[in-house]
């Protein structure tokens, strides 16, 4: 049973993340887990490249169960004692305002949550394959973690009730919660609120996107158009667009910039798009233009700018 | 290999559907092989009930490999030969003109689409699960047949190019292909153009739209943006969305009325949402007024009559 600490740290730390709880503590504990599991019962080797200019490096983890999805080795911290040091490190540079963090901080910022988002996500496609979905879960669960590090006072949630909305619909709300219906508010990955601002921040969190990717856009259009613009501001927040190619030996990127220039332009405005480890063709210059892609780091010194104006 | 003739047939008509070359003959003779194939070589029988006011009985086509999705016995036709009658009664009203159909002919068409539609996917739910895409393509194809039946002088198309892509943008699509990315129009299932009217219509067809139904709010909204309002209609087009719970042998419609709702308000509006079994609750009263949920027969008489006005 490999898995038998990982599934029990993962289980505790997500029933404190439902309850509210502070649980980076915990999250902390399992990122280890994963990482002493990693590195005693999987190999970790060069898988193949990304063919774009410059190339990019892919490994894997491996064992007899298969293969992991592709890591950025540059970005992976492999050992546990650097992985320990290098988040405390972040922690304290979040608490110190991270406003005006310098590149360097915003590359640690980048690979402590890489890692510790790959971590847990390699050892389920190692051991559990069948919980596709509690990567994604983790990731959110990981990232509200983060951010009353940054900003003691934020209040999160998940949900952003709309304005007006009648007794009668109120009702249907309640009948259709079994069908997740979410009728009478937005339902997104993170919202975080402070109460000193009228502004408010929605956080899709992402492992890659996919065709899901019309949702942040959609969700903005429909918070404009309730609210006004300016009161809600959307951070698409994901890992990676990778895809491994056995037949190649190759890392695929899946990057789709029409679509989000379309979307941007027609849809809805979000405010940014950060990415663990950034789709080379989305740091296209005609991509800064419409919506600047930038390293995950980056969210944190725009946060702290957006709340310092 | 029950499938033999079903499969020739179906890559028969893609063909001609692909290369836009008259196959609505070839659907019928499609139709009717399956309809034949579950005659002979499955079980039509009862399943169980959707819990409702009036309450809906559904069966099931069943044989040593599972069970198909569920049908509605009353719309389902199961003779062969009052299938034929039946749909050439629909195409000669189509024929005639839609504009000032009856109930009884909108009812008609309605259980000629089920039953065609219906046939293809019972086959496959049957004898080649792993083709689970394959009857919403059909779907697109059976209904695009019937539009030059309806409209002589209809152009049909999947994508809608938009107004000022600039060329780097094009020579980007070029490269998009590979990815699906859209950028540079919106691509859909059916788009009608007609030489004397300066709207067009939008069909996005879906066998269920699950969590799929943001995307046809969101085409019209980009839609609205790019052309003005008013230039392009959508008209979700389904066909159920009905599951089969095992547990309980019943049937349950899901739903998502609120969110509909919402779409329709902040997001996109759409013309029309037509359904082959349409959910109970998108009967009710207050969706009549925010978006009215028709049968799908009912979409020839209402195209019929935008495109007198």
């Amino acid at each position: 049973m490999p898995m038998h600490d990982v599934d029990l740290i993962y289980k505790k730390t997500a029933v404190l993340y439902n309850r509210g709880q502070p649980h980076f503590a915990s999250c902390t504990s399992l990122t280890q887990t994963c990482l002493n599991l990693l590195n005693d019962s999987a190999k970790y080797r060069y898988f193949g490249s990304y063919a774009g200019t410059p190339s990019v490096k892919y490994n894997i983890f491996a064992n007899d169960n298969g293969v992991s999805r592709p890591i950025r080795p540059d970005l992976y911290i492999e050992d546990h004692q650097e992985l320990a040091t290098a988040q405390a490190r972040m922690i304290k540079a979040l608490g110190k305002g991270a406003a005006d963090w310098d590149e360097k901080t915003v590359r640690l910022a980048t690979r402590v949550i890489y890692t510790s988002v790959m971590s847990f996500a390699c050892c389920i496609d190692l051991w559990k394959r069948s919980s596709r979905k509690t990567p994604g879960t983790f990731f959110e669960i990981y990232f509200a973690g983060l951010i009353p590090c940054a900003f003691s006072d934020a209040l999160l949630s998940k949900h952003i009730p709309l304005p007006g909305v009648s007794k009668a619909e109120e009702d249907e709300l309640e009948e259709a919660e079994e069908t997740q219906d979410d009728g009478s508010s937005v339902a997104t990955d993170l919202v975080i609120a402070r109460p000193k601002f009228k502004s408010k921040i929605v956080i899709p969190l992402k492992i890659t996107t996919r065709e899901r990717i019309v949702q942040p856009f959609a969700h903005q259009r429909i918070l404009d158009s309730a609210f006004g613009k300016g009161r809600y501001h959307s951070f698409l927040t994901c890992v990676s667009e990778t895809q491994l190619d056995h037949k190649t030996q190759s890392v695929k990127q899946v990057c789709v910039p029409g679509t989000v220039k379309l979307f941007q332009k027609h849809l809805g405005q979000i405010s940014g798009l950060y990415y663990c480890d950034v789709p080379q063709r989305y740091a296209a210059a005609d991509m800064a233009e419409c919506l600047p892609v930038k390293e995950i780091g980056e969210i944190f010194r725009d946060l702290g700018q957006l709340f310092n104006t």
